[in-house]
Order: C-alpha cells, then sequence, then structure tokens
C-alpha cells in the first residue's frame, strides 16, 4: 500500500455529501467526502460512525441539539443516533466505518448514494 | 458525547509511544499518541492499524523499506506485517484498531505499554 495524502485524494472530486473509500482497516472502510448545505435526517442501526474534520466546519445536528466539529475536532454519532449532517461552507472530513454502512441508513432521498456505488478513489 | 479536540488531547501528556484512548467506534478505539526516536520492531497478527499523523514526520520502518507520513497523511499497516516506527522530532499522531491490538505485538520490550494501562483521556 502506498501513502494516503488527504489533501491530493480530495482534490480528485467536487461532489458534496458524496463519500469517496480511501482504504479499509479490519472491515470497516476510511471514507472522505466534501460537505455543503444540508444531507438528510437519518441513523444508521448497527453501525458508529467516526468523523473527523479536515477543513471548514461541520455540524452534526441531533434532536437533542448540535454539534459543530472544526478541523482537528472528531465525533462518533453511535448507532442509532438520528442525525443531520449540515455545512455553511464547503466543508472537508473522513469516516470510518463498517462495509456494511448505508450511506442515509433506512432513508432514501435525492441526495443518498447506494453504498454499492461508493468508489474507491 | 462531547465533540474530542485533537489538539487539546495532545496538550495533556508528553510521553512518547504510549497510546491514549480518546474514543471507541464498532469496537474499534481511537488513540493518539507522540513519538519521538524508535519503538521496536513488531507486527500485530489479527489487527489492521490505521495511522494519521496530525504533527512531525512518522517513518513507519518496513522490513522491504520505509513509508513516511505527515500531517493529512494515513496509512494502514496489515495484520501480521513487520514495523517499527520512528520519529526524528516530535509526532503526533492517531490510530484506528481493534481493542484487543497489543501495543508492540507479541514483543516485549521496555518501551511496551500493557494494554491494560492504555488509558483514555
Amino acid at each position: 500500500m502506498k501513502k494516503i495524502n488527504l489533501e491530493q485524494k480530495f482534490s480528485l472530486f467536487d461532489e458534496t455529501w458524496t463519500p469517496k473509500i480511501i482504504a479499509e482497516s479490519n472491515g470497516q472502510l476510511v471514507k472522505i467526502a466534501k460537505g455543503q448545505g444540508e444531507l438528510v435526517w437519518h441513523s444508521h442501526n448497527n453501525e458508529d460512525e467516526l468523523f473527523i474534520v479536515f477543513k471548514g466546519q461541520l455540524t452534526l445536528k441531533f434532536r437533542d441539539g448540535d454539534v459543530t466539529l472544526g478541523p482537528g475536532e472528531l465525533y462518533v454519532v453511535p448507532k442509532g443516533v438520528e442525525h443531520c449532517p449540515f455545512a455553511e461552507e464547503e466543508t472537508h472530513f473522513l469516516m470510518v466505518e463498517p462495509a456494511s454502512t448505508a450511506h442515509t441508513g433506512s432513508i432514501k432521498s435525492d441526495a443518498t448514494v447506494d453504498i454499492s456505488d461508493q468508489n474507491w478513489i
């Protein structure tokens, strides 16, 4: 395996809320995504979701309050907890989650990316 | 859970090669460590080990060559692959690995931290 440079990987795409897979470790996928605007309220019944922000501000809306992450900040959304990612300006973040994790859980919206389309870059 | 600020967490300790646990996600632990000098050659029979560097330069020595990671670079050391971490200057990095991962695999050195001593911060 060659080392992975996140800035170089982020330069390869422009779409928002469209996770790209960059590595696999212990059955979990390391994904990066850009965010701007709002995704959709959803939860993952069986998977925790680790977020680390590298650029911008990622707000994770929860039913009982929001958490806003800047560069160098991380958060784990526990399985089953409803959340809605939001970013006012273009935001770059990394996720680590099991390969089974559906993009927007059981919710299907226009923004939903089919898990089989989450391409490696 | 409150959000985690990596810089704040790194400010809490000075020891090198002494991973501190900052989060758990899907049975894997998110750990941070500082490195300077060399740890010890070892491998983990059953666990891949994800490294992300935030400050400095982390060299992962392998039997067939080295990989040096700077800030914003990541690497997955596959299970069973011998490696020896090295950093010339103080380096800050994050790891994601299963809770079962022993610090230096089956190798015990003066630098080895018992897995039960890998405290949460």
